[in-house]
């Protein structure tokens, strides 16, 4: 984003950005409201609620993945249009509910609610990655958003790395159908590998 | 907005936006707090909160949309004064009361409480819609405000579509009096109709 | 605040004025959790629970009145020192503060905890007005942090402006030890005629 | 950061810096939701709940020391990279977590809890600590996002301060175990220490 490509009249990139840190730093911060004791001794207490703080920091990592992606991709971009805004909220609709199936996750994932739990989070992460696609492919590929000096080769990387996600995602929710803990595990390698492959087709682009 | 235009000793644009996104993130994504599951077993209860996933969904499109809008007015506006600030705050006051009777409609929509429900949230949207009328007839082109280089044929294509705001939430509100459905039925219409008409409306005057 | 005025190793304008509308956004948005119906039926519930409307309101727009002056008074600081940061973060925590008496206020205002009430929302505003003065005599001026092209006019009429604050503010905080009532027609009146004044003193330096 | 420095693709200094605005903002103003009063009459239990407010005003004031000391940090870096982007969403997992301590802390700080509270409070800053040197050996001077006209005796006054950090959280940490109270009263020293200890070595490099 640059100030002399804004165009009056339109929402510049800018405004999106500012409504999307917004948007994800709530998401990520607000599962510290559901980090609470009752009960005594304190000392015994805080080791018991270790899936709470597990929750915590799982989403805040997770969210804030997402937000690197997000951010990668809206570097690329100069000017919105209406479709590219409104994919982009339902997106952050889905960021901002992440909280929600990540508590269940915590708090079922050895019980026998655990199959519940897992489907929550997974099709929430799901709609999410579909929306990511929708937002590069559709949004910024398809509609001619993206700024004329993007490098090529990050260009494809970005389209290399998202393409897999809701195919990736939508397995790990039918694998939920028959064995949750295993769908767990999924969806944790399929954010860890999120993490590594965009930090490698990243390099190659690296400034300096 | 562009960072020439700053007067000293005023407020800047640039502000305005992001205390409004900040007001809009929070308004968009405080309704998560309300998704809570309370009782066994788990699947049954993700079911039945449906509601307030839909609650969750719709005020954050609707608000998104409301965002877009006022950012579009924005976009136009180089340089706030303290009477169109003041009618910011009121507006922006009315945006992050949306989550409250929005709960209300999830909550009662089908149950005795119906035409309360109705009436809270259609009395909401009514002033939001109010105060954007005041903010763009009186605030942007009453006292001047628009920026010189904007783009007539959106600044009628706004004009056109706030004007009848107003009038169809209030002949909502008033259907609630009798038919608590089909008021809320008008609500969701009125609500599509301002994002497909302002998608029209800009087309015209879409970059490139 | 301008790009090039940037200092390297201090945090800039820019940072600060995104924290404090962070922390305003955020406080005026609070009271709406405070905004809840627990009851039947549901109309009578949203008569009897008004003064909640209230609170929210009030505290939003008495909120956004602080944060226009605050805006006015970065307007015209170019650069920041530890000392001025130290005394906006203390400002920022009595505004982060004042959705919690005002909601005791909106409760208590009309029960026999009035003046507890009264007191708890006056020693705020008269911290909140301390810290005003703080950072505009002592951060801005004394310190020598105001932009070169201030406006003598401006910097004159925020000077008149801010000094009798914590006077007006204490006094009101003092008949609330004799008189709840007369002392919170008080605090609204001194709010009324911040909004007011602020308003005038301004009009000489309107750009255009 | 300065506009001509963004690199396309990847996330700009710029939106770090936001995303680290809301959760700095979020996290030191949600203790406000936990200053509540329940039970009368009002005089007696506001005077009660004193360490609910010295809680809010207390980690309102830390984590605005360490917003500042980010800030600081951050106006030295051009461009960012995904270790550095992840280890500052590390770093603000933490920051945003250091209202569930505190809590603890002015709660529990003189019953049998204490011990819990403090090293609860204690780890928890111990590795905020830990991040922030992270951030500034590993991601700004081991990986060259220095920018190029940073001051090198506020580069070197930064490290001088950043270095014992760990190693002074940690011993407090230890004292913990023996002394909770004596712990208690080390975090505060520490806290006050780098408020201090960072406006004397900023003093060289202050502008104008």
């Amino acid at each position: 984003m640059s100030v002399e490509h804004e165009h009056r009249g339109f929402v510049p990139t800018r405004r999106l950005e500012a409504l999307a840190d917004g948007v994800f730093a709530i998401a990520a911060t607000l599962l510290i409201l559901d980090v609470i004791v009752n009960g005594a001794p304190l000392s015994a207490e805080l080791v018991r609620i270790w899936p709470s703080y597990a929750a915590y920091f799982f989403t805040f990592l997770s969210i804030g993945i997402a937000w690197i992606n997000h951010g990668t991709v809206l570097s690329l971009v100069d000017q919105t249009d209406r479709t590219f805004l409104v994919l982009n909220l339902v997106l952050l609709a889905f960021v901002g509910f992440i909280p929600f199936p990540t508590r269940l996750l915590a708090t079922h994932l050895f019980d026998a609610d655990a199959q519940a739990a897992v489907l929550a989070y997974g099709i929430t992460l799901f709609f999410a990655s579909l929306f990511f696609n929708a937002i590069w492919f559709y949004g910024v590929l398809g509609r001619g958003l993206l700024t004329h000096d993007a490098d090529a080769h990050l260009v494809e990387g970005i389209s290399r790395s998202y393409r897999p996600g809701p195919f990736l995602f939508g397995s790990a929710v039918i694998v939920a159908l028959f064995q949750p803990l295993i769908s767990a595990a999924m969806f944790v390698a399929i954010i860890i590998f999120y993490l590594v492959e965009a930090t490698v087709f990243a390099k190659g682009a690296e400034p300096n």
